[in-house]
């Protein structure tokens, strides 16, 4: 998507460990007339699915999946990273095993608001190690519900998350895929 | 605003120590089509103001400010709960006590995307005690920016929050608020 790496070449800033900043448009701030296009882009790609649901977990993929899904008429469900009081007592885990925090932790969602007839669509900002997608392909699998496909804003090529998903036969689009951030310029796949 | 009152007693439930539960529509599951109306109801009643960001604090506020940021045609900031490697080290940092926590935490926007020049939109799922407000207050009077006003969905009357923050003079507009949900129904006030 040209508009998408367009601005992460103007406003993304690399940081050492392979981090790429985008929070000036994507994570913090948020630019929704970008997040709108993104959200074209995703309908564009994914609509002969028949996506019942757009599933995304807290904090960062909130946005995107809600602006997402006024393009497919389609409700939002994001999976909590914290025990909350508001969180029914059934719901589905899923556990997620974080680099850059080095640790595992528990996403969760109610069981009320995924059933085996949803056909669903992931939504998140960034695929990196593919932990966070296979968090909430554990709560869809056990809700028998079905994983139509993944949408990704940027995916880190270089890293081994989206080869990891793509062999297990996930449907992955990702609108920008950075192959390499190690060198002076941020360097595309062309995808 | 009838289409939310009519959607909170349809499906929201009450539960031990005041809460609310309306994770089938606002803040676990989201009702896309409903947030567009909620949207729609902040820009009428903002109109004049003259609004440049609007700014919420993760998780729950997030799909609410960016749907309602479309109408304004202004980006979101939303305030960071954690620490993060993606955060950067200049931030303004308020306080917030959390009553269901029992503790106080702080929550964090980078200087970058706020401004002198800002005139700030606040956007937030529930109003309770004031506290995330009156946190984000404290951002907003450290980066001498200027508040236009606080849009909330849910006011829950019968606590102090409200009165509070009217007190020091907020504009703050609540689409629906609730003087009590003691007894067997939910009863909200006439405004």
């Amino acid at each position: 998507m040209q508009l998408l790496k367009k601005k992460i070449l103007k406003e993304g800033r690399k940081q050492e460990g392979n981090i790429l900043k985008v929070d000036s448009f994507l994570n913090h701030q948020i630019d929704v007339a970008l997040l709108n296009e993104i959200g074209k882009e995703f309908k564009r790609r994914f609509q002969d699915k028949n996506v019942t649901k757009i599933l995304t977990i807290e904090a960062s993929g909130i946005a995107i999946a809600v602006i997402t899904a006024q393009y497919f008429n389609v409700p939002v469900v994001f999976a909590k990273k914290t025990e909350s009081k508001n969180l029914d007592i059934e719901v589905y885990e899923g556990s997620v095993y974080s680099y850059t925090k080095a640790q595992h932790y528990k996403i969760r969602i109610s069981k009320k608001y995924i059933s085996s007839e949803d056909n669903i669509l992931i939504i998140d900002d960034f695929l990196a190690h593919g932990q966070a997608i296979l968090g909430l392909k554990e709560i869809i699998d056990a809700s028998n519900a079905t994983l139509a496909g993944v949408g990704i804003v940027i995916e880190k090529g270089f890293q081994n998350g989206g080869s990891l998903l793509r062999e297990a036969g996930i449907d992955i689009e990702s609108l920008a895929i950075i192959d390499s951030l190690e060198e002076d310029e941020i360097i595309f796949r062309n995808n």
